[in-house]
């Protein structure tokens, strides 16, 4: 087993497989695994260079073909790249609903991208619950840009709206019907919207989308006073615009950087990363200690044969918990 | 100030000033609210006679006018109907995006019905944090259908279906394009599917869609062996198919009993429920302890300030909150 320190060295000269291992770790339910997770996390260095984009859009507007255009035209530019996909698994089946690096794969075989997806299960509040610490670790192994994908479900967009720079939200052309399909409150935390199959017949489509949305978004309270939401279209599959996103994405990172925004929003970030860990520790702590777990099978029997109610239950195992926190320490 | 004794009892008198006051004490901040309701929530008899049904569907399906014809044919069963709303107010602008009593004037002029709309902030996980509880009074003052009515926005779905016996879908005639927008794993959770406003034009768009959706639910693994979904088409204006959408809840809650799964569903949101509330209390203890405030404002200052890291700030303060919970108990 690599220790923490030496993980933590290997991920910072661009070791692939030592970054890959960190992740994996991370993402371990194992108590020893979290021990170890834990240590190599406080060791990294802290990396303010790199850019995050948040990448957002419905199954079927072409977000693989979008990130890998992407992705691509980053390289290009002497970049490294990072994408990081976050997947809520439907909480009845499960399963993953993304494919896996042949989503992309050219942009997988290239040496300056790193893709990993982070299938999450199901728990309600466990949406990329991991995806906050992956980005610590890919932007300590030198990656410029990160892009964080999520698919248009659930709480995901605001979780990773909430750790990006840059928040982009992919759109099909037609907007009549597709302004109707958006998720209320999605426009809000939109930085920059993007029209993808603006191609052959769809072109004027698009274009009239631009239109739609641009009216759409004067009405709605902007998110940064004096910072306009840019509305792109293009065709990821044909490879036009993609300059054009690239280079509204760094126009937008100039602008949030010279108003003092990014590094307000960064430092906000921190702060409820941290909030989040100590929360997930404690109540770690809870459902694991060793003598908590005969006790805590007890009270599920009785609430399930009702001789005591949730809410008592509850009550109980919080005084205990009290209790053997007392005589550990 | 009514003692929880007092309200657990004129609660179960049926006095609907004592339930309205007792919510509004569940869904307090305040510290000495969060006693009380503590109190009022253990002392509640169970009642396990009620029947609760989730609604769902965008914004647009007409859900305010079809809970309406519902409750209003419930009552007319000779049953007392309470109508719940979670609503995950946007995260950016906090506001309600429903609205109140006035959407359900007549529904909510009867003496047999109680309606009420639950905001939620939008902190992540947060959305319907008291609506469970807020069943629970519902049932202990004697209605005997609960409706949850939820928007077809974020995790508010998945946490609504946990907490129900049927999970009910509103959907729009014109299944193409309502296919396309139907977030995936929605039908996963779906007990019963209504297809609304069918009525003058949309009468034939609602059976096609009908069939489409037959078509769909065939292809998705059921919910329940044995139990197939249904789908029906109403006209919530016109009150047409209402009474076929009550017949046929409650076949399915007499098939959901009869299999057995009736209970079994019951005990495990019980479970759920017990998990939830003491995990709430922990994270309540950990940011409320009165000598930790102090403590938690340095370590946000540090991670402002860059001089530790959110990881390092999170294992400070849990390390603080074993010592603090050991000089209490």
């Amino acid at each position: 087993m690599t220790s923490p320190q030496e993980l933590s060295k290997q991920i910072q000269l661009g070791n692939r497989r030592a970054l890959a291992k960190a992740i994996t770790l991370i993402e371990s339910n194992r108590e020893s695994d979290e021990q170890l997770a834990q240590e190599l996390l406080s060791q990294l260095p802290e990396n303010n260079q790199s850019i995050r984009i948040g990448i957002s859009g419905v199954p079927g507007v072409g977000k693989s073909t979008f990130i890998e255009a992407l992705g691509n035209h980053i390289i290009a530019q002497g970049k490294k790249v990072s994408v990081l996909a976050v997947d809520p698994s439907s909480p009845t089946t499960g399963g993953s609903i993304l494919g896996d690096k042949t989503r992309m794969e050219t942009l997988a075989s290239r040496e300056e991208a790193f893709i990993r997806p982070s299938p999450t299960s199901g728990t309600l509040g466990g949406v990329a619950k991991r995806t906050r610490e992956t980005i610590s670790l890919c932007e300590a192994a030198g990656y410029d840009v990160i892009l964080v994908e999520t698919v248009g479900v659930g709480q995901s967009e605001y979780e990773v709206a909430s750790m990006v720079d840059c928040f982009m939200v992919l759109m099909l052309p037609g907007a009549g019907d597709s302004l109707q399909g958006i998720k209320r409150g999605i426009l809000e935390i939109t930085d920059m919207l993007v029209i993808n199959k603006a191609d052959g017949d769809q072109k004027k489509l698009a274009e009239r989308a631009k239109n739609e949305y641009e009216n759409a978004f004067h009405l709605i309270h902007p998110k940064y006073s004096g910072i306009q939401v840019q509305i792109l279209a293009c065709s990821a599959i044909e490879k036009n615009g993609i300059d054009e996103v690239w280079k509204a994405s760094l126009h937008f990172m100039d602008l949030l950087k010279k108003s003092g925004v990014f590094s307000k929003n960064r430092i906000q970030q921190k702060l409820s990363w941290f909030k989040r860990l100590a929360e997930d520790e404690i109540i770690h702590l809870l459902w694991n200690q060793k003598d908590n777990k005969s006790f805590i099978s007890s009270l599920e029997n009785e609430v399930k044969n009702q001789s005591i109610t949730p809410v008592q239950a509850a009550n109980e195992l919080v005084i205990q918990f009290k209790k053997q926190l007392r005589s550990q320490v």
